[in-house]
């Protein structure tokens, strides 16, 4: 393996070891369990699921790896906070949603060879990238692992009032 | 900038940004904000601002980037829970030893050449090395920015309500 295959290996290692540690996670938890919120008043670990969901779907795109698989999520899970509707999809549909996204991702993350994720993503401009080319999709991934790891962090202090 | 470069700078802006995000949130809390839970029960923001620091100062010698500079916190923000003992450092030089040890790992990182990255690190031996090379020092700053990315969503919870 060389410097570069080595390199994009590393990161998407690290994307997969936030991705399963949420996995195991939502994995343990009910359907009602989702229904708990990370701390009075804040987010429901339901929320974050559709939240993570919808912002990894949008990777398809951008990382052009193809068309999204469920854009109907932006609305409810990223436009509007928790609460602002009645619960627009069903628990088992959202880990649904949520297994086939991540899946699809993982499909083009396989198809990538390692410079590709040093190439611009579609949220910058051809310009722009000339200029930027820290703007790229490496950037991105790990823009990504940082946010869902983020949102870990919160999900498991209701988890622990389980 | 070469490929291997910039793949280097790439990540290592991403551990910037999850930095520049804690200590933008530290600077903005008073010492009593520091007090607060994160959730009813759960770690004050002063234990993991310590905790934070221990676990940043070990990647000094692990990364052989130089001697800790503040070993005496493993003790209460590793070993021990929050409020196990008496708060052991005044929440000033808490803030100091964060920022110290933040600034020396900006200066060892900036002497490193991007293929350092993908070197071994002092936590697993030669010969684990030889077998497991993604156990290299990039997977460690992946994880560290994973793991101060993981409390940042913690602190944040406190933070909204001051």
């Amino acid at each position: 393996m060389n410097y570069e295959e080595l390199f994009a290996q590393t990161a998407l290692n690290s994307w997969k070891l936030v991705l399963d540690g949420l996995e195991k996670t939502f994995a343990s938890l009910s359907d009602d369990d989702l229904q708990k919120e990370v701390a009075p008043g804040r987010n429901r670990i339901y929320y974050l699921l559709g939240h993570l969901t919808a912002v990894h779907d949008r990777l398809l795109p951008m990382l052009f790896l193809g068309e999204r698989l469920h854009p109907e999520l932006d609305e409810p899970f990223l436009t509007s906070p928790d609460r602002a509707h009645p619960d627009p999809v069903a628990a088992t549909e959202l880990r649904s949603a949520w297994s086939a996204v991540n899946g699809k991702l993982a499909e083009g993350f396989a198809t990538l060879a390692a410079e590709d994720w040093l190439k611009r993503h579609t949220a910058v401009s051809e310009e722009d990238f000339a200029r930027e080319p820290h703007r790229n999709r490496l950037a991105v991934l790990l823009s990504r692992t940082a946010h869902a790891a983020f949102h870990s962090g919160q999900i498991v202090l209701a988890l622990e009032r389980k």
